[in-house]
């Protein structure tokens, strides 16, 4: 069965989310995308940028079948708390901003969607609003009772997971645990099986220090947790390589036969990813029961209305959660 | 005035360093090149690889003033302790490794050499052999009595400079200290002035933590530490920018306008350059009263005698030296 249709989030409705939904609808998508957020907002936002976009409002009891027609865009119609002005935060609207991820979510949950998009969300401005709120990840794990999630970002054929991601540096070295290495490998693996379709995935772990450690004279993590953990995970079959020096695995010798790499933390793995991709790459939550996937920028509150944008890290993160779905269903 | 000569080290026996030397031989250099080694060792390596090299031994006494023709190499012949086995360490050879690069950079020191070229040594085995020995940086800070030296990886356009380098990843952190960001900051900033001629040097630093700390929220050093450190040597006329997370620095839109990027620690800067430009990437050592540049790989000692070798890092590593040493003349 083919996927049906899929949720998109603008996110923060100052900031440049409305813009990315308008300029995309001017190609038509292969499925069914329904943008939920505010008619007005969009109707105000278009005619600031200057397009003609024509808003097609639907409801959960009356899906499209089709996907809409090029210059056109369907509305779950969300109403903002308070009117938006593209470039200016406004926490009256912190409430609005999680509604549309929580219909997305649920949506998701119930079948009404295979897969969520989000747009960039401002944690401040939610926050401010008096809403305990720590981003989209921690937002829908718990929305669908998800224990432990794995940050993935992807761009072209580089797929970086973190083991770690937003901890202060001298927090990482104690976080890489066993028992978080062991979770986040076997979420890493299950989901490039089940959401990738990679049937055997191949896997290269980064060493916590430099050199992967260099036999313990630059710490011993690689040899009392992560060289353990990955022998055990080996012995129920998962094809995983390391640790290895970080400064040594992002070169063709090994990308070359790999599906995906784990590093320990963020500025370990993503520097890379992003100087490869950048402006094109997608950030996918693993781990949870529904496919979301992202854009890999920010809220950009100073382009907001100016048109100034590029529409290609949501393309990436639009045809990412349509494979996904696709090798899931 | 041009500069007059430069030494060249191969660094361990067993390893590619001579077989690095030997395929160099073939084309001619722009100034005369001095490989400090054992003869016997080249002859003997060179029938095993197989190629035709005129080694031309010279002497301090007696220094050639025109390149050695395509073909034939300098050396300044510097007996092992036992013969040498391709790919067989024998700690027996410690003490010539040392005193190779003994004769270098005492070289440099007197006059002799413009700059020093170093080929890859085995930490192992000299540590073995019962000489305490940490790297080719800290012999040749202590052979030229420097306190501080910095390590820079280039290639292409891109150069990367470390606050600190090979430390296990739990003491990062409490190694990013006032005065040791200032001293590298300084250092790197007066290198990239008098050594390659770049009269108002750009710098783009790095955070410590993920996002830059966001604001105190992923950590303080930010806050506490590198900022006013940038703030006191900004107000010296330093150009520098920062401190930015370290995923959205590496991108066109800062790197356009940078002429070295200072990351804090090794595995958050060199997955990046490793990764633009392996097989040609350079190891610079700023600090020192010495032009010395190295390849950026290690022995390959599974790779001696073989001739599978590529000399783009060892050309790579000449070419800045030369192009350091002319800048400073």
């Amino acid at each position: 069965m083919k996927p049906q249709r899929f949720a998109l989030t603008p996110g923060e409705p100052a900031g440049i989310g409305p813009d990315l939904c308008l300029l995309l609808a001017a190609q038509p998508q292969p499925y069914p995308l329904i943008a939920i957020t505010s008619c007005d907002l969009l109707t105000e936002r278009a005619a600031q940028l200057g397009v003609a976009v024509s808003l097609l409002p639907v409801t959960p009891d009356a899906w499209p079948d089709l996907p809409a027609p090029a210059g056109s865009l369907y509305v779950w119609d969300t109403p903002t708390q308070t009117p938006v002005k593209a470039g200016q935060l406004d926490k009256a609207n912190g409430a609005f901003v999680l509604e549309t991820l929580t219909r997305a979510g649920r949506g998701c949950m119930d079948g009404h969607f295979a897969g969520m998009i989000t747009a960039p969300v401002h944690k401040g401005v939610i926050n401010d609003s008096g809403i305990a709120f720590s981003g989209h990840t921690e937002f829908l794990a718990e929305l669908t009772h998800t224990e432990q999630v794995v940050m993935m970002l992807a761009t072209g054929d580089l797929r970086v997971a973190l083991v770690t991601t937003h901890l202060p540096l001298r927090d990482v070295a104690d976080a890489i645990t066993v028992e978080r290495l062991e979770r986040v490998t076997r979420i890493l693996h299950a989901d490039l099986a089940g959401k990738f379709g990679i049937a055997r995935p191949r896997i290269l772990v980064c060493g916590l220090n430099p050199h992967a450690g260099e036999s313990g004279h630059l710490g011993r993590e690689e040899i009392d947790i992560i060289e353990p953990t990955l022998e055990r995970l080996r012995s129920e079959g998962m094809d995983l390589r390391g640790p290895l020096p970080a400064d040594t695995l992002f070169t063709p010798k090994y990308l070359e036969h790999c599906d995906a790499v784990l590093a320990m933390y963020h500025d370990q793995g993503l520097p890379v990813l992003k100087y490869k991709g950048f402006g094109a790459a997608v950030n996918i939550t693993l781990g949870l029961p529904i496919i979301r996937t992202s854009v890999d920028h920010g809220t950009a509150l100073d382009l907001a209305g100016t048109g100034k944008i590029d529409t290609g890290s949501l393309r990436v993160a639009l045809e990412t959660a349509y494979q996904m779905a696709e090798t899931h269903s």
